[in-house]
């Protein structure tokens, strides 16, 4: 079970998703997030593909990646913003459309550094496969805007 | 010094790129490609934002997966294609505008699989910062179509 | 469930463990083989510290990669032989005494490629902290002895 | 050219060094130590094997953590410990005898984070075959003892 979050905190969480251009570029989802976890999702659309006519691994990465990151930020303070420092990403199948999910997992929620695990699985009739398996480590910055500098 | 493909081989990889909807959707633009080494590069727009405004690491990935799949692409035999299996990534430093460009060099060519190494930098004036490294293995898979299948 | 391999499977496996002189000097223990999983551990020695007194990372990645590698042995075709290509390794936690237990699962048995992932636990009194997780791929290499080469 | 350190900062990695116990089991010696770089060593001996007769990776991946951790510490104030928090270990070729080198290099000496690259050689006849690479992120502890808490 997912612990829910503050209404306060789930909301600094989408605010910050809902700053980010590339998220709208790609239409991905903000499906849920809880204390530790977060899952979002995207629509397959021939502008996302590789050369084979799957989804491309950078369309994966960043679902997995900003899974990761926003699972990691529901565990940081109120006055903090979240940067991934490093991730690293095993491609298991192709990533079939019409849908890919990702979901995130923090393993390890340190104070200045929380490992987070992502799964990127394509759906397909409600039958899932795992496409992509995520290791991730995002940092705390504290005392930080989540938002451009002025 | 890189040394130049043959026509036909610097060819079949731009044709791959060229089939990649997603190197559209982005404006990745294909710079050059040798034996072992490939240069991508992309500009800034607020479309490719994580939330402090920089470029979103989904999009530093991308390119520098796409890189290094093609450098890799770059060293392997006519009737073959390949696949990303795994890479690692290391953001440095944020990664601003105008532009980025993505440098892949061949660590290992091996029959199966190759090892690349590839590092990203941002473009400011021509003063270049380096903002990620990654390292990836990519498969060769032989006698196998670089497109869809039928 | 972990479904149990064939009396000559797990031969096979346990007999690639006693030719690694490395698992006698650092006295590993083999615990338990199945299909696709494998279980290791390691008794805390001086002799086996980093400079502040824990387990050294090297010790903790030697048990992570080879619970790894013997997982996906355990998939493998009786004619073959396994070979770690790359793994990823996230240190969670001082890894302190008494006893380390590495822990490994296949997540994708490729038939040339075997991804898989491993845990790391300190065990103190049977209560066990999460010390480290690897991602990893192992290879197939088919027609080929797991010994040294005449 | 790699710029030296000073007496006290050699003096502090040396120390750092002697203290793991596990450099001592395996016989690792420390080559070199500069501004950001680091030089270790380790030769052949049967229990240090794979089961294919090679340098164990558990052996090879010590060897680049330790040389990585101390590039790391090596641009780290004198007040501060290092922890190694993750890396990553492409395997490139089989790890023969009689040595194995180690050279790391600091990509990003970050406040917190320090990124470092490692690569190793196994070295016959002064023939060096390039048989590792990682990538790994060392953490800077301020006001932490290098050693074990009393």
């Amino acid at each position: 079970m997912i612990e829910a979050l503050s209404p306060e905190a789930e909301q600094r969480v989408r605010d910050s998703f809902l700053r980010q251009g590339f998220m709208r570029k790609l239409g991905i989802e903000f499906r849920s997030i809880g204390k530790g976890a977060c899952e979002l999702a995207v629509a397959f659309d021939e502008s996302m593909t590789q050369q084979h006519g799957f989804f491309h691994a950078g369309v994966t990465t960043t679902l997995a990646d900003n899974a990761a990151g926003y699972a990691a930020y529901s565990v940081m303070p109120a006055n903090s913003t979240v940067l991934t420092t490093e991730f690293k990403m095993n491609l298991l199948a192709p990533a079939r459309g019409p849908e890919l999910i990702a979901r995130a997992e923090v393993i390890k929620p340190g104070r200045t550094l929380v490992i987070v695990r992502a799964d990127v699985y394509s759906n397909a009739d409600d039958e899932e496969t795992h496409v992509a398996t995520m290791l991730a480590t995002a940092m705390c910055l504290k005392d930080k805007e989540d938002k451009p500098a002025q």
